[in-house]
């Protein structure tokens, strides 16, 4: 739901009886309308809770910066949680990383450009050049950033110098090639989003469509997650699989592959916009 | 989520400000903690408000009844609410109509059976006698009511008596074949649960597997909903499509719409049991 | 699967025994090698043959145009069979037509400048004029032919002329909200494929995603048909569905329909140009 | 499709032009009229060929025996093939082995009551007791073979010797708990069907539930393979996935896992039954 007025809270701390009184209290006292409220804790008794408040925010009786500062001191702080407040009406400004492949980049600037993805999409970088054409078709730079052999690290700096000017608070990585260094990663803890292909069962190693169709698969699969450190192991968003058989050969497989792929990522990308995902624990709470 | 101390509360009004903060106040002034909370509004302003809250009763400073009439003086009547109240441990008294299939009975009896469905099922009835043994095997009691041309006043009258002996609360349609009149859907508003097949595009009469199969369709479908007076026109609570193809002659649809079906009807009773469902203006809220 | 030497035939016919047998072992005789063949008969006795043949063509001791009269002679014209013979690396000539959605507009378009839709897409019409500036960016030429009050059979001959001139196969609406004239669809019978919100049940009249919020039908579905003279009546190419739930609003019913409906679209025209439908009956065998 | 005088063969061989017109030629030859026919050649080059053909042999001019043994020396022999006839009418002996767990074993035993699974069903054997009435109240002799420590092969073969009595051809695990010894494997070489829990990405060790929770994982699934002396390393021949969420606790993802591996090991077991499965290099070809 997008909303003029609209304000997405996002709170998480160790469960303990009065939270939901303590935060609705606080928002009824200052002249905010909860229109939407999801809440989860893991356990009744020694768990985490975690919660995602919609509230219409016309009426507030304070600005937007007392409004955090306030809610830190008075809610926040006494409950030990975190927290996060986003104004619906403001879009998150974003980058795309790519490298040769087009699909998953294609269907984001699509979806953008209907209006599907809230973001402010700044630029684009490409470890290659290919696809500068393309971006700049949706009115958008591109960058070539190009990585070369030994020289991982200025190539991560002139990224993060272009992210940095640009303000950019969400990277999506769609089908970028390159692995980034943890150093990159810490500064976009959980803003960096990521896919890739997922079977059941698992191939490790190279050419995972190849190792697919010779164990014929019945089902391909794709994971959107959060980047961390750990190559391939971050929170998962989003997941999905799509039908295959003995008829499909290799190529077949990688084309259903990219189809699911750019929806995974898409749908994950959207998640994240709206301020639905909530990390704890190498684990996502995804809200509806 | 089950737990021997948590109550469900499901609520709803017109939205207004301060709902959720006079619920959840009253809840923790009470000593109950909020284990899951999932609240919607139709709209910011002038919408309806719909909740439910899964609560921790285990310290409440309230006995049941007190709870119950506290919450509704204090606060639901200044919001002109409707609210139920459900303990998470008392299984509901449940009974099931069947006619002559026993695909759908027999998925609700084993899920049932193997803890899946948390319901107290006290009877079935059946206008045909054929499925008398296979409920017995439950350790069930089988009533067989046949409804004859020109009594079907009679036959309701005398199901009417064996549910309201046993003191059942929900009235599961297991594919039993009888129009139910609006005399007896009245005694039991949003409590019957009704299965039958749907089609894209839907087809209207007689024999509409062999309609689907004539058109080619290429999806079938099932839904499950609560009866009212108006036939097949209830508050949809669940549905699902299978894929089928130009191999599937008429019986290989009927088959694959049975597994349909009865998954549908066995997701639908399991929402209804767990306090997920609320029903507005004809349509239902699913809780996740 | 694609390659340079092959040929997909696609028969039918009444079933007798033998049909397999011939068609075989002529193009046995001429040299062809079978690499894909699905039959399928509706019933042993008395029903209908159908068949899609892929074979390679390369060591063929006959040219296209002799191949295929001498199969009409030796083969069709004793089976009083119905037959098509398409040389997979001739793409077909296709068209699109428009008016102001360009959801399902560009997934045409992406899928097939990638490769995955192997047509020879000559142009694009449009009785909005909206949509030129997408389509020329894809090198494609537009035509702006609006479709006034009372002057359909003006407009419709000259959509007729354009089609002729670029010697179009294939006819693809992608979401053309004008009706088609019998004596327009006539001229490319089982030719031209629509796409088409469903519902479970179905919604007549106006605003259906309006209709389905009402009743909160928790799929909706799209239908990819071939137009026949019937309002959206057409034979059956493909279906699907997809999950909503009441935080869905109207607007996001629409949102999750154009997605639906552009996949759906896409894997329908897909079927088509790779020669897997066959029309009996006013239903389809697709055959994998 | 089932039927009194159907016979299905399944025919495998190295490609070559005329297999098609040789097999459909024999057939013809006899009296056999084909109702179906499913061909795959994974490469027009020095690929591997695969058929299923289903005809209709009320008209054959031939006893099966005889059918069989011309069929190998005119055809499967000079084409150095490999085939399999089964006669539609003849349903093949199983048997089901268990553990403790009964979902997957009922599923089974209610659906071949149905007569969905067309197998004459010969005895259950479980190293545990526990379902011994379960499986008696369908009137099926059950066997109890415990698997004492360092007394596997004693126990493997009283179960070689009850198979063998029964004359049984296929063997199901049911969520059969211990591993089966290479020499037991032998002896059913495709004829075990074994069920097992499936994620994305996989989970190796001990409790897969709890990793999966753990990791968060947004889809479950259940893979469904032919034993081989690889532990479930052998041929897939169903898979499916279920959507779960962070509401779903280890208990819910383990009662989903449930209701998938029962349905996707009754879809492999039907498969099987009606010979639409063909093996190739540790690989399927699941004929529709």
């Amino acid at each position: 739901m997008a909303g003029v007025g609209l304000v997405r809270l996002l709170f998480s701390s160790d469960d303990r009886p009065g939270i939901v009184a303590r935060v609705s209290g606080f928002l009824f006292a200052h002249g905010a309308n909860i229109v939407d409220l999801q809440q989860h804790s893991t356990d009744p008794e020694g768990g985490q809770f975690f919660m995602r408040v919609v509230f219409d925010a016309r009426r507030l009786d304070l600005d937007a910066a007392t409004l955090k500062s306030r809610f830190a001191e008075e809610v926040a702080a006494p409950l030990a949680g975190r927290f996060r407040l986003a104004w619906a009406a403001r879009k998150k400004p974003a980058a795309i990383l790519v490298s040769r492949a087009d699909h998953a980049l294609l269907e984001l600037l699509w979806r953008w450009r209907r209006g599907a993805l809230p973001m402010e999409l700044k630029l684009v970088i490409g470890n290659h050049a290919e696809l500068k054409a393309a971006v700049e078709a949706f009115g958008l730079p591109f960058y070539y950033v190009p990585v070369e052999r030994g020289k991982k690290a200025e190539a991560e700096l002139r990224m993060l110098e272009l992210l940095g000017e640009a303000g950019v608070e969400l990277v999506i990585l769609a089908r970028y090639m390159q692995i980034l260094s943890p150093a990159f990663v810490d500064r976009y803890p959980n803003r960096i989003i990521n896919i890739h292909h997922s079977f059941l069962p698992a191939f490790a190693g190279a050419r995972p469509y190849h190792q697919a169709y010779a164990r014929g698969v019945k089902l391909i699969g794709a994971t959107a997650h959060y980047v961390t450190a750990e190559l391939d192991a971050g929170p998962i968003i989003a997941q999905d699989v799509a039908r295959v058989s003995h008829r499909d050969g290799v190529r077949d497989l990688m084309e259903k592959g990219r189809d699911l792929e750019k929806r995974v990522l898409a749908e994950a990308v959207a998640a994240h916009l709206e301020d639905r995902v909530l990390v704890y624990e190498n684990k996502t709470i995804v809200f509806d």
